[in-house]
């Protein structure tokens, strides 16, 4: 059905980007900690920024720099120290990475945007950063995108990629994507970060709108725990380099460019959920029936949300009932008589009312769903402020089996979804144990 | 400072009030399941009642009443089955609960208002009501207010009981309270229930608009798992017993009482959020500088229902980044610079940016207010659907050492406080390890 198909190259797939990742020293643990995503060309820029009232510096700097100059030629990105709630130093210390990067690249630090992650209320390591950035600059190649990926992640347990390709006016054009979030594993950790580089030409008012939607319908439709980071950032790039035709308005081609920017951003956005914390398996909420499409997705987002209902599918327990009060405290109205629930194949509630079922088949229907996913003993792997677990055994994630709870709550044409994960043990044990 | 005293005998401590409590073989367990409070006289009636959209039938039944008629003589409240999503059969239970009330009571069904609680989808066991209702009404007392507390609950921990007196017009006046709730421990299990009785004379209205106030003060600021129920139901009664002249309008008297109204309902709020499931301590969350006292409640509940604030408090860990990450996701505009976070005596955070404290002293007092409340074995005692936890090694309930965290965000006049629970591995093991 998709009119793409999906390629390798992460956000170097699209024509006229280079990245790179490095050990820069940020990081205790030595593990990769600076990223950098080029083009080679002035790109059009767009962002989706954190709506916490605690931001960090580069986020208030991304902002500014986006209002005043809706293009950019990089992204910089570094990990291990979060630069949030680090006052005016902090401020100081974005803006000299800016310029130190500006600097090496030779061009105005007016085209470089700023990402970090790590450690709320400390600063960058300001020192490792300025030995780092020749480093970082002499590393960018056309292939760079996993290491890019590898560089921005802290706690996670798997890196997060993806690039597709279509075709507008007969020519081929690519979206790429690199995204970091696992929750907020270490104390004062946090942060959802994703990159996106695409190739097309479209305009600024038009892609950051394209933007904001397929942010709606991907990374604000996760959640792993309902925390807002401080540093969440989406920045999208569009250079323009598949030589098609600019797009200035909304269009049968924009759609379908839309369409695969919203498919990108889903397919990171699910990475995540999929490693939250603890996290044994991917959980999707279908919601159909509200009055528009808004709703639908408060409700999904309050379902997979709930506490309950995630401890629930951790247990692998077919529990409708604490889907129904999920559902009916997302604040959304609806006829209690019309609601109805299924969990995977099975039809749990129907008419308002539960349903005989195979409970037994329903519970192993869960189990199928949580693979054999490594769990890292983060006692063992987090000390010394280290901000990254084991990756040593890890597998490659799978999003093709999700935990599906597609819930009904009457005859509207809305529709909307979420992602998120069960709760589990090692998520307390993971938030609870790296005690200071 | 406070204008009354604590005195015994829960709702049955005003006078005219007469309960009793049974085992009707609602349970599984065998253990009281049935409860009942009267007036001796017809009491002004005023309820507050679950947002939820999905609601159990005898929600919207008390709803309908109250809406015909404020006044009362009865509250049935039985344990085990929740009454909710059973459609038509459903209500039709619960109108012939009252009717069979209000025969044995030889009074109008009009007269009685009803709550349940147990699990969602299951219809009351009408036979083993019918039974019990006789029973129940020969066990009346005035001194049946513990027999009532112990048939309302179901796998809470403890009994929630209150009661307070002052006087108006140099007569005693009284108001006590009873509660159930502890978050949503059994599969489909849900429900915070509160009943208060109180012996003053107040016109309906006002009652309503005082016990709306109180709730938002109390019930409305506690959180254990964000997880609204379908049953719950706040109900209270003033029968005008204590001969003191009628409250009709705002006044010193009538500020006199709703002050104590929401002492009686914040103490039993502050008891269901201690026996939040698997809580080691009570957390009480105080804003202060915001625009109004609305949005320092919102903080507040924010703040005390973060999962990763929750995890840090169980892990002992002063995190004040979490906190400040809660704050600033709340939905209430304030500057970052103004933030200040205090835990017990330790300043944390000023003007936005972290100081220098006493580690090891800080998560000393978070360990200090744990105290050793008994952990109970859900896998043990939870098997064949046992809506009760083995409750005899329970000890007395300490309410007077929360965590305290102190946020202040501005220079406004707006306070508003939260209470909540640390979230510990049995939290999960409680929701996730009874399978069905």
């Amino acid at each position: 059905m998709a009119d793409w198909q999906e390629i390798t190259g992460g956000v170097t797939a699209p024509k006229g980007y280079r990245a790179a990742g490095i050990t820069a020293g940020l990081k205790p643990s030595g593990l990769p900690d600076l990223a950098l995503i080029i083009s080679d060309v002035e790109a059009i820029a767009a962002g989706v920024f954190t709506t916490s009232q605690v931001k960090a510096a580069c986020v208030d700097y991304c902002r500014q720099r986006l209002q005043a100059k809706t293009s950019a030629r990089a992204i910089l990105c570094n990990a291990g120290q979060a630069n949030a709630a680090t006052g005016s130093q902090g401020v100081r210390d974005a803006q000299e990475s800016a310029e130190l990067l500006a600097k090496e690249l030779n061009i105005s630090p007016e085209l470089i945007l700023l990402a970090s992650t790590g450690v709320i209320g400390q600063r960058i390591k300001m020192d490792a950063l300025r030995s780092g950035i020749p480093k970082l600059v002499a590393e960018l190649s056309e292939t760079g995108s996993d290491a890019a990926a590898g560089a921005i992640i802290t706690t996670d347990l798997v890196t997060k990629s993806i690039a597709l390709e279509t075709t507008l006016h007969d020519r081929p054009v690519r979206i790429g994507g690199i995204a970091k979030g696992s929750g907020m594993i270490h104390p004062n950790m946090a942060t959802m970060l994703a990159f996106v580089t695409c190739d097309a030409a479209v305009s600024p008012h038009l892609w950051q709108q394209m933007l904001s939607r397929a942010a709606d319908k991907s990374f604000n439709s996760i959640t792993v725990d309902g925390d807002t980071s401080t540093n969440d950032s989406l920045i999208a790039l569009a250079n323009g380099q598949s030589r098609t035709p600019a797009i200035t308005e909304m269009s049968a081609e924009a759609e379908k460019l839309e369409a695969m920017l919203t498919a990108v951003c889903q397919h990171l956005a699910k990475a995540i959920a999929r490693d939250g914390e603890g996290a044994t398996c991917l959980v999707e909420v279908q919601v159909t029936g509200t009055h528009d499409d808004l709703a639908a997705r408060q409700i999904a987002k309050t379902i997979a949300g709930s506490s309950l209902v995630k401890s629930a599918i951790f247990g692998r327990d077919p529990n409708w009932g604490r889907i129904a009060a999920a559902a009916g405290r997302a604040g959304v109205p609806f006829e209690q008589e019309n609601l109805q629930i299924k969990l995977g194949d099975f039809l749990l509630l129907k008419n308002g009312q539960p349903l005989q079922f195979d409970r037994a088949a329903a519970s192993a229907y869960l189990k199928q769903a949580a693979t054999d996913y490594p769990v890292v003993d983060v006692v063992a792997t987090n000390n010394s402020n280290d901000l990254s677990g084991d990756r040593s055994n890890i597998k490659t994630q799978r999003l093709d089996n999700p935990v599906i709870i597609a819930v009904s709550v009457g005859n509207g044409h809305g529709t909307g979804k979420a992602w998120g994960c069960d709760l589990s043990y090692d998520y307390v044990k993971i938030n609870a144990e790296y005690t200071t």
